[in-house]
């Protein structure tokens, strides 16, 4: 609906008020809800997550003056809703999440995916590595991620990458972390992950060198690949994300983020999410709407792809 | 959806995850949203009320043991979405509500309100009565609501029911104020309001004579006739609902305001609304949590008349 | 200004947006804040007491129902603003307040005191004394607040009602402490505060024996006697009063806490305070509206006996 | 420490300032933190429960005026620190918490475990039982939390008192639910759980009743039984308790439920827990407060059999 | 008074504390507060921000060395107050603010207006322009507020440019857009704001540019003109002003605003507003902080120009 | 513990859960917590700081890869609790500051104390520079904090470096204040200040010269004398410390504040503080992890140096 006409704080609730994938049958992108948290090894509450992300989603206009473009009008945009994963089984909840989005494939051409913690990001990956082959992920989170087990654990929200190297769902040698920072466990983080194959863009150098030198390294990384695009809210500031699980001071201002992602134009995107959206440690929605404005810029490059 | 097959925390977002209106073409209760408060005379912001609330309703549950009776299994509930009223136009807004609860009540038997401020009792009063005739209104409150005027405007959420006196649409012999409390501009204003000819019972009355008592003089005033149910959530304390608009200090627990609802079973519900709930002062879901399950415990008496 | 010509969200911000001191010259009773709280021995923040009192105080309008006069019509009320007192130096600062008290005095017949701390009370119940002789103290509290001292001060706000019965300012046979609970220091404690000559009302026994039998007691005790009423807002239940420094569940409700106020009518008041609002620790004006009605109830008492 | 030599706000952070287990070696009761929220159904956040209530204990005092006893003067009271426990297997967690509560038991003569979910009563009950045998319950809880299992989950915070039956660990003719109101998921939740054994006060019982007819009732039930006590902060209405995942309006008062638990004065105590404080929906330590005094109330009961 | 001998959080509590301007009778600037917000097309609550703003007023102090001068010692400046609006009819209220500020510039040099919405904007240039003929407009926003209408109205916050361009009261060729950001109804916005005659600065060219590069911009355009400064407090990043209406992540942060205003020293600065201050959406007073110090900034051009 | 074993929300509550320094007897560095905030001018509340930085401290890891050491695992490090600080009387509390810190630097190589406010920066340094003779002070901060009195009180939070000029404590002609900004109370603030003979370093040229320029300039004038390092945290902006007393618009980020710490590496640190972190201001511990990872790097740094 126009948001001169009904107001924007009226239903429905869907993301930016696009209709939903069941009334229009099919779309060219879907956003989709995946509410789970049981992987989160500190603060947790990315269950509520779509949900708030929707909420946050509801000042969005039609138009996108960066990138120059319609989103939802150059194409068919819809929401799918949630998947229903179960919160007690980590493994289950896994192989719904693949099955869900495998199932969505089948009527939209792309999904955004709204977390939920990361650990969503490995299934995910698989339904779209399923369609399009290994596929070069661009990795926006204060945190590696390719952590190998916690407390015994395979499945969690600091492991989905290193089991999707694993599985063999990543180009690797097109794929990189952006706006890693803060403390590890020890040195050999940085260098097994180095050694499964991933480049590294750090805030630092973001900070230092500016928005421009880091898109350089990371669309000369990837080419043209696949791309799929994964954002975990953290590797925004705790200033500008304050609702997430494992926030780290010195991040990235939703600025610069919004910045990167606009200057991704060009890059074959094929699917993406947004994570670690926790709503219960929110503000005013300042992490909401800044996860919905991913989204929205997400839509934005797929649209110019249309 | 069953709780315990898709997590409450998932989409859909309609009340209760009822199916829509539309999804269903007519139902006996329909719930709708009444995203309005330009009548708020000091904390605005229940525009936001309808999607509070029903975010809120998500951890209600479809057996309700007070009053044996699962409200929806016994006979056809949906959600109506939100009605699209003007928010810089409080004249053509009371219209569009009455013009929308008309046009609902083509569709549904009969509707529980979520506002929105307490103008908007006005038009679902008008409406109502159009189907009922003038009818008993049981209200909920800790103010009258019966003043002429504010700042010369009409139509405000302190003036709905001197409006629906003076319109017909009350059955004022059989209306009555419940949880009235609080200073008062001047000692006519109670004078007034019972030249009007509503009675009155008090906080105060409420807290030292009991719930019975009260409900036993709600229900020998109302009798056999047509009531409807408005509910200004400030009715009660603010330690129960801070997310309203106008806090008076002193007023109902919750435990309170939902036994005096159960209560009422067995009078002749036809129209309901809850007022007044405004997220950006609530914390924690507190007032969309009570606002929730008064809207059920009124869909609970409305099956119980099924 | 009348709140439905001039928005009560507008300013002036003084009390009730009563005229001030200085702008009647004289009042009968005089509202005056006293932002100190250098003696406050767990949350701090009462500084910051006056101010938002002072804001919750807006919703109040002009007549009283439940006592049924209108306390700032029947006789002048006005704001004296605040007591500059020292942050750095408490035994400075209590020299600070009595004299500020005894110079208001000079132009008011009453002070109603917003605090600050509990502190504040002992300088104000001497300059109280100074005119009325000894007073039987009414003390609304979840604390006893006659301990001798903390890291040997001497002045703090668990230790005016010691110093003031050493002081010589107290009535003891006429005074009460009500709304006692919680844990204490030792057994001593309570043996001291009886061999000081308190009596005590406990949170308990008015919920046991309501409202009108701890009237009753507290009536009986103060006779004709020229009554100080301190209420500390931790006696309300922390649901109900969220900001203060050492709240202790299991309190009054704001309810039972305005029906003790008004229930006091009748007795010779003749000063009074509301202390212990910490507004950062409050939310949506809980705590500030209950003490905003505090001093209402009491401009009310003050009222009646004009 | 005494808190009016060393400040309460300083540290040491352990429960009420007590000495932990380790330093002291054993002790008659040991408190102790079971941080684990991987069974919640709705809002998570319960694993920083054992550090909100510990905060939140810091202004307890060592006197009990109302049980007349100084729990930690009588009897070794110690600070267990907390349990080790998975977040991402919940039966390796439960697991982990019996043998960590059995292994205490060896050091200390009773527990009480700060939650956590309520999921870990079903370990503390094994370890409690493995001792004492099977013990009546004493079940504080909006919630029945014995349905059979969530999503396929035996082991949830829904139901850890249906294995606790099966598993034969409770004297069922002798253990009650406390506190139960809201909405069910069907008329056979209630008939399940009578089936099982369990008796009921609701909440309503308790308002109607009043709080010494509940205790009567629980005493006359668990006679002189060795008695387990379970309390879910949720048994309390949301305006005391609301910090918790799955809040229900119209609940008991914070002076209600202390009441309740000094009156189990008498009842032969073996062990305890105070589960489900999510300290993020908390505000102003509301609910961490209220906990923190249910351990003490607890800490004093168990001093009285000393 | 000064803050080393009047606490700074005691009262008075007008902008800074300074005096009022009826206790000065005139002022070379006077602030003026305007608390109207019926005019926002999304989060209301702006009505409560010339409170908010003179609260957050009290840590400002009489020197400011960016600009190097003492605001308010070189010249008279007073508080006068806040409007009285009529939050019930949009166009009433217009008119009772451009009849108040005509008003007040019969006492008062200048007026610098703490809002509410951006709808007052308009009214405020009519009686600037009435005084000094049409305005060079400095526009900060992340929104472009030259709408043609919501809902059919003409007069809402989104609306007062392009009412201001019809009416004549701004030198188009001197006017300025500055922090442009965030997504838009359709291309056309853009067209036709341009069209209108307004030159823009968007916040990414402020980002990428510099701030000099910004002020040249800005200073080459206004020229020697009259010049009215518009402050949408949304121009900021979300991170630095939670607490507005209609949040775009992105923005500037308080650091650049700051610098760009001072930056305008040597225009010739005639009248000012800062608006769309929603205390309820704030936190630890950040945006009403931020607001205050736009209001400081503007007070030292003022003085530069004395 | 290791955060992949034992999850980070479960005790030990200490800084980053290090062993307590009575538990390891001596440690190359110690961090103490000082709760004390009886000398703030405006928002209490910093001694609840150490209790806030502590719990914020459970997220960091043990390998600091910007500064490429693991901070406790190449020297031991260690809790040393919190020093008993009166808090009624600054003088006292001054003193005991001294001689504790005196008494741990028997045991402790180097102090990083955690306020509290900035009062105890004096006591600190005098402790310091009794061990290493004058020091160079780096003085992170908004605020000059070298005023004479406030209230005619020698010892507040904003008069601790004058004290230590008299004092004779610091090697001035290396000392320098960062990150300054914000209005002042007179001109002569900033004279008396340069005479006393320290160097400023403002925040507006750490944004328009960087951090390396920043850094060249504090390095060249600190050059190789011993260096205590003061963080008031309100240097950062109040989007990134909202949980401090005196907070102003302008500041440094997160980001930049860790670069600047950690371009410190080759300066002979021998001591440091950071003070004003108030947590009853702060959300979602954005203030409180700040401060945690400002000791995370000056532990670092003291790594470096070992």
């Amino acid at each position: 609906p126009d948001g001169r006409r009904v107001p924007r704080f009226a239903a429905p609730d869907t993301f930016a008020r696009l209709p939903t994938l069941d009334a229009v049958g099919a779309a060219a992108v879907a956003v989709v809800g995946v509410p789970f948290d049981a992987g989160v090894s500190y603060r947790p509450g990315a269950r509520f997550g779509p949900q708030a992300v929707r909420a946050g989603s509801k000042l969005l206009r039609p138009y996108h003056p960066a990138l120059g473009v319609e989103p939802w009008r150059v194409q068919q945009v819809a929401d799918a809703g949630d998947l229903a994963v179960n919160p007690f089984d980590i493994a289950g909840a896994i192989e719904a999440v693949a099955a869900g989005a495998a199932d969505l494939l089948g009527r939209a051409g792309h999904l955004v995916a709204i977390g939920g913690d990361h650990t969503i990001a490995l299934p995910l990956l698989r339904a779209t590595a399923a369609r399009h082959g290994p596929v070069a992920l661009v990795h926006f989170d204060a945190h590696l991620d390719t952590w190998d087990t916690y407390f015994d654990a395979p499945y969690t929200h600091g492991t989905p990458f290193r089991r999707a190297v694993e599985e063999g769902v990543l180009a690797l040698e097109a794929s990189a972390h952006v706006g890693i920072r803060g403390p590890l466990y020890a040195p050999r983080d940085l260098i097994e992950d180095h050694d499964l194959g991933f480049a590294t863009v750090t805030t630092l150098e973001v900070a230092e060198r500016g928005v421009a030198d880091a898109l350089a390294r990371i669309k000369a990384r990837v080419g043209g690949r696949p791309v799929y695009v994964s954002v975990d809210i953290d590797v925004l500031d705790p200033a500008h994300a304050p609702g997430t699980g494992t926030p780290e001071p010195g991040g990235l201002t939703s600025r610069e983020l919004l910045a990167l992602l606009r200057g991704l134009d060009g890059v074959h995107l094929v699917g993406a999410d947004v994570v670690e959206v926790s709503p219960a440690y929110d503000h005013a929605e300042l992490t909401a709407l800044a996860a919905a404005n991913v989204v929205y810029d997400l839509l934005g490059l797929f649209a110019l792809q249309a």
